[in-house]
Order: structure tokens, then C-alpha cells, then sequence
């Protein structure tokens, strides 16, 4: 029993869709692609380029000839359509479908995602074999999408959901901490004492609010201490005799 | 200034990723495209192609010689791509990232999602400039993925985001706004140039690094124009002959 979605796509008619498709699928961990009567080579030489070292699974495709055999096994099994017009069925968004598969994986159940071929969609009858509709909300005027970029939006929010949030990207990305506030505090006795001798500070009742705004600039950054050191060098640098200026 | 953000492609190398690329954005309501040295055409049979009727972004394309060019009247950044190694910038993922681009935007602040080549990737350059970086969370083991997927992904939670807008305090707590880029690059000139005159860069093969750093270090802070103009002032001030220097 699959622990995994299964990807199935409907007569895809285009091979560079398909490997595209699998290429999308092992983006986000799924290995289990099924085609359903396809109308191109899945494992052609455009497909293999498309699929960019996903071809493990184009190689393991499983092909059926009817809609019947390729759900045969599956026992929760979404449709990737627009919104039908005249069939009675619920209706899930990538974001909604995510945890509802999950539950049904958690819980052991075998679970597939039908794609619709580029030419046609799916159609009626094939919608009315699975439990649910998932449809992914698109610009009104601007709703046909690719079927490898519809595939890689389920794909993307089924992993998502899978995800432990704790794994991913910390905000804060480095090993390295903003820097103790008194190595700051050095920077600005730094700065400000350079700046008193260059006569910055014309006229002295504006002083406090031009140091302030010259600390909070610089607070919002949150400078390490190497950067705070860099920072100081440059200061060093900038005031420093070790060559003659040549100024305007 | 766009209410809409401004989609960034970095070097694009395919002309059918730079169409599949418009057609995702289209896909998901947004129209501007920039392009910044594009390595392929975007107007060819191909691209059209793949963009799939979106070729009237495809024609409204602007295209520049280098980042800071097509940089130059935005105010916030974010570049798409892995967890860089050595640099120290915020990383949100796309869901984390949807919320905050959509506050800016309802701030009337210009928002740019750059996206790397399909051959390189992002210049650590080039990521140096942006404000905070957007990872995908994608399977650790297959982690390659395609441009214009890429794209989807962000265009996606983008559009999935823009309900309740309205309702969303603004990340940026000021009633100022980012200073636009090209003056924050002006600062960067205007430093750098007096470091050189200092002979800050000892070593000339160190120099790309030690710029990359300190643009990294400025551009995280976001600073305003009033900033920035405070910023030169200080540099000005450090470097002129006003007072005699009384050095250790």
C-alpha cells in the first residue's frame, strides 16, 4: 500500500509534458506516476530532457488503458479540473485537498490525483468516478494552465502539508547571531566621535536627534559582529591619512 | 507605481521557460515581466508558444543590461532560490512570503521577485541587492527544479494570498517608504568610491567580496531616501578636510 499520492494523467498528448510532470512529482518526494491511454512517448528523448534525472519515474510509469484499471487499486481518488458546470460533486483547492490526503495516508488508504490531458481536460465521465473535484483558483480571464504547472501546484501543496514547519527556512538564515548591542554601541562611539571631529554636527541642540536617527538606521539591521567589525574598518578607513585626498 | 509585483527573470538561457514563465504569471494575474540580460529570445516561435496566448507580457517585457538597471524603482526585493551558504539575509518560503509582498503592495510600495537562470542560478551579486531571499521547501534529494515551475510556485501563493489584503498591517512600520534602489546604489558608488581613494582594497582579487558584503550588510537595512541622503551626508562629512584630523 502506497504511503504516496499517486500522480495519474489522463491521455497526456505531449511528451515534454510528461516529463515535466515527473520532474514536478520528485520535486516534492512523490514517485508513483500512472498514464491513462497516453497519446505520447513517455519515454522518448524529449521527455527524458524534460523530466531533468526524474526519468526513475517515467521509467516505473505504470500505463492502463481505461480510467477503470488505472483507479482500480486507489481508494480516494481527486480530479484536477475547473470547476464543472453540471456535476454535483465537492470541491477542494490545492490548499484544502493537502491535509485531506494526508489524513487519508496517515490512515493507510491509497490515495490518487487525476490530471486531465492538455487537448480536452478530463472529461464527465472520468470526473464522475472520483470522490472530489480539486480546482485550483486562477486569473478569470487568464485560466488555461499547463498541465505540468497544474501538476507541480498539487504536488508543491501535498508537501507542504507533510512538511514539519520546524524543517523549514528559519527566518533568521545564518549560524551567525546579530551581534552583543555593546559591540553595536562601540560602532556608534565610533561613528559619532569621527563624526564630531569633521564638525557633523553644526549645530549642537540637533545632536540628539541626528544620533538617533543614525543608531535606529543602523540598529534595523541587525549587523553581526563581523559586519560590525567591517563596518568599524570602513569608518577607519574613510578617516584615516593613508593617502592624500584629493577633493572638489 | 505597480499595484501588481514585477516578476525579475535573471539570464534566462530557454526561450520556452521565458513563455512558460509569462504564461504562469498570467496564470495567476500578474503582467510585468523584466529581463534582465536575457541569453535567449523571448519573442521567438518558441516562447510565444509556451507562453501560450500571455505573449502580450512577453511583448511588454523590459528588458535591462544588469541588475541594479532593472532594480532601480523598486523598493522591495526578494530573490528566489536555495538557502545561499555564506550570506545573511531573511528567508521566507512562498507561503511566508505571499502575506508580506501583499501588505507592500497595499502600502503602494513597487515589490520585485527575481528569478535566477536556469544554467547558474543567482549571483551571490545579485542576492546581495535583495532585501530577503524565498526558498521553496522542495524534496531534499531532487531539489532542481524547473524555472518556470519555480515561478508558478510563487505566482501561486501570491494570488492565493491577495484576499483579506486589506486587513494586513503593513510589515514595513513606517509611514516612508524603501528609498527606490538606484539611490541606494548612488550610496553604494559613492562609498565604495571613497574606500578606493583610501586604499580600503589592499587586495584587488578581495574586492568583489568585501563589496558584495558591505552591499549585503546596507541593502538589508532598508533604508528610506532621507536615509540614504543621510547616509552620503556622513560619508561626505568623514572624508572632507573641513577640520584638521588629530590621529593616534
Amino acid at each position: 500500500m502506497s504511503l504516496k499520492p499517486v500522480v495519474i494523467l489522463s491521455r497526456p498528448s505531449l511528451s515534454q509534458n510528461i516529463g515535466a510532470c515527473a520532474r514536478a512529482m520528485k520535486n516534492f518526494g512523490l514517485s508513483e506516476m500512472r498514464l491513462i491511454a497516453p497519446q505520447a512517448d513517455w519515454l522518448n528523448r524529449d521527455a527524458r530532457a524534460l523530466s531533468a534525472d526524474a526519468d526513475d519515474l517515467l521509467e516505473a510509469a505504470k500505463v492502463f488503458k481505461t480510467t477503470e484499471e488505472a483507479f482500480a487499486d486507489l481508494q480516494h481518488i481527486y480530479a484536477t479540473t475547473a470547476r464543472p458546470r453540471d456535476m454535483i460533486k465537492d470541491v477542494v483547492t490545492p490548499k484544502e485537498l493537502a491535509p485531506e490526503v494526508n489524513s487519508h495516508l496517515a490512515h493507510g488508504k491509497a490515495v490518487g490525483i487525476l490530471m486531465g490531458s492538455e487537448k480536452a481536460g478530463l472529461e464527465n465521465e472520468e470526473i464522475a468516478l472520483c470522490d472530489k473535484i480539486v480546482t485550483i483558483p486562477l486569473n478569470p480571464e487568464f485560466s488555461s494552465i499547463n498541465l505540468a504547472q497544474a501538476t507541480i501546484l498539487v504536488c508543491y501543496e501535498l508537501y507542504q502539508a507533510q512538511t514539519n514547519i520546524k524543517d523549514m527556512p528559519e527566518a533568521w538564515n545564518s549560524d551567525e547571531e546579530p551581534a552583543p548591542r555593546e559591540e553595536l554601541f562601540g560602532f556608534f562611539s565610533h561613528l559619532e566621535s569621527e563624526l564630531e571631529k569633521q564638525n557633523y554636527y553644526r549645530c549642537p541642540e540637533k545632536r540628539p536627534t541626528m544620533d538617533r536617527n543614525l543608531r535606529n538606521m543602523f540598529a534595523r539591521a541587525k549587523f553581526t559582529s563581523q559586519e560590525v567589525r567591517t563596518l568599524r574598518g570602513v569608518i577607519s578607513s574613510l578617516t584615516s591619512s593613508f593617502t592624500p585626498k584629493n577633493k572638489n
